[in-house]
């Protein structure tokens, strides 16, 4: 389902957006690894590995290919990525210790390594080395910006901590993708155009295509959680609902089934990995569920393409519509 | 040995240096409640609870005294001061995650009371807010300063955690208190005086006062640690003996009796409470080694006195001497 979709491109990868800010990656990956060269050996070490752990740097390379196209200056651009991408991975160092996750990208996870209390203190290291970085940037707006993303972030994770397993309900399901994904790739989009010597009204622009490619990112990720490649995606199919975490599939789901009686019965108090939540898994993955899914995905991409038409053609802009594609296009 | 010290006051207490600036400590208090306002229900009582354990506000009363004889505008000051105590707040709060403490100043601590992951997410939640306040400062440098400080803060706990427990050294005490206690207070009254109309070496006076006092207040806290009233520290005394940290009045015996068998026999590795630990907190108690590191905290002040001497005499002056000496005379 995930192949031949609306966009017609199948082999998109990574290379194909980020082959216009490549040296620039590098500066910021430099940027980033530089952040802990006066601190404890232990920690340079685990920066290290959360280096190497990576992924496909795409936040970083959003705001780049953003900042390049509007003119901004690279060294703002290359503070910003850096702020960005650290604390993208400070999120997620606390995140793997709530959750108890032991890898991450087929790597293991600061977690299984390490101590929970050194894990706490690596993950508050790097929030204070991407608040630094923001700094960095010398703009103010963007600063507030940046605490105010982190809010947002954080105060979705206790929402979703506090809110019943097996909740049934779109606002919260699109609410909490907003906090975790988009309002980060929102911000990113939004800060490269801060720092560019452009007017309000394209930085709103800009604003928009982050949050939709954002939001369409999150869907997508929650699709593969159904339907990906086990060993792409690392972990059990189905892995959220067994978590008691209901995504955009078992929304659809659950509205063309009102009756099944998996759905009626899912927990809402203490959540226990079932028989019956694996045998909804199946049945989710056999439905059309995951394709209705991936069409609320593929309008937001829509959207931003459509954001993007506005601007002159350059390779950025080709570049920036290969990203939103390839959100769609992506098995991991 | 606390009482009737150098500088003969045994009756100070915080309303001494907090009297001129009673009001705007209550606007301090306001603001940090503001920052949950729209948050999740949870994470608002989580920080009602956190305010109520409040303390004495030694730091936002730093910030306010500081900025307001040397003339900063009230909303910079009343930001900088809830950036600070937020950020000593949320480092409290990890800290006592981390140490597993379930009480602080006699009442539950947030870990006590919720999960593991919900006091990590709090923790960030409160760095998110003390930055973003941070910021409203709108002052960079001051922001620099601030992510600076956390890293600082965070870096200290971090080297702290991979020290061989029973470490012997001043060295490495005297970075442990700076970055635990002491770059916070810098921080504190070199901010105040940057938002304020004053040139650089007044600054620079500042954040001397301000490390002198941060010093002194780590001194005396450890000096607490063996000898304070046990139900007003509310641990054990010797409790960091016991856990494995060595601070400046077991150093000061130590110095005097290399030869001690207790001393000889501190285990560098596995720690565990040992007969032999409680005999030699007993015999620090016994020992001048307390009024010896005393003496250190108390020249400390005396610096932080002389600093002041080059100032007006107005009453935001007489409340910060009333505020150093109160440091090293305090019960809790």
């Amino acid at each position: 389902m995930r192949r031949g979709s609306l966009h017609g491109e199948t082999d998109l990868n990574s290379v194909t957006f980020s082959s216009p800010v490549l040296e620039e990656i590098k500066l910021v990956e430099d940027r980033m690894r530089m952040q802990a060269d006066e601190s404890h050996s232990d920690l340079r070490a685990a920066l290290e590995h959360l280096l190497a752990a990576g992924g496909k740097r795409v936040r970083p390379t959003l705001c780049m290919l953003v900042g390049n196209m509007l003119g901004a200056p690279l060294d703002k651009l290359v503070s910003l990525g850096a702020a960005v991408e650290l604390l993208h991975t400070a999120t997620l160092v606390h995140d793997d210790l709530i959750d108890g996750a032991l890898l991450r990208r087929g790597l293991p996870t600061l977690n299984a390594r390490w101590s929970p209390p050194a894990t706490v203190l690596t993950g508050d290291f790097l929030f204070a080395r991407a608040a630094k970085l923001a700094a960095e940037t010398d703009h103010l707006p963007l600063m507030k910006l940046f605490s105010e993303t982190l809010a947002i972030i954080v105060n979705g994770e206790l929402t979703q901590m506090f809110t019943s397993r097996g909740l049934i309900s779109r606002d919260n399901y699109y609410n909490r993708i907003y906090a975790k994904t988009a309002s980060l790739f929102e911000m990113t989009a939004r800060a490269a155009s801060m720092v560019s010597p452009v007017d309000d009204e394209i930085t709103e622009s800009m604003r928009d295509f982050g949050y939709q490619i954002g939001m369409a990112f999150q869907i997508a990720d929650d699709i593969l959680d159904f339907n990906g490649e086990q060993s792409a995606v690392g972990k059990p199919l189905g892995s959220d609902l067994h978590n008691g975490l209901i995504t955009l599939p078992a929304i659809y789901y659950a509205e063309s089934n009102p009756g099944d009686p998996d759905i009626l019965s899912l927990p809402s108090g203490g959540w226990t990995h079932t028989e019956n939540m694996t045998r909804l898994v199946e049945k989710i993955r056999a439905s059309r569920a995951s394709q209705q899914a991936m069409r609320e995905a593929e309008q937001h991409v829509d959207r931003a393409l459509a954001i993007l038409d506005s601007f002159d053609n350059c390779a950025e802009r080709h570049a920036l519509e290969s990203l939103a594609k390839y959100i769609v296009d992506r098995k991991m």
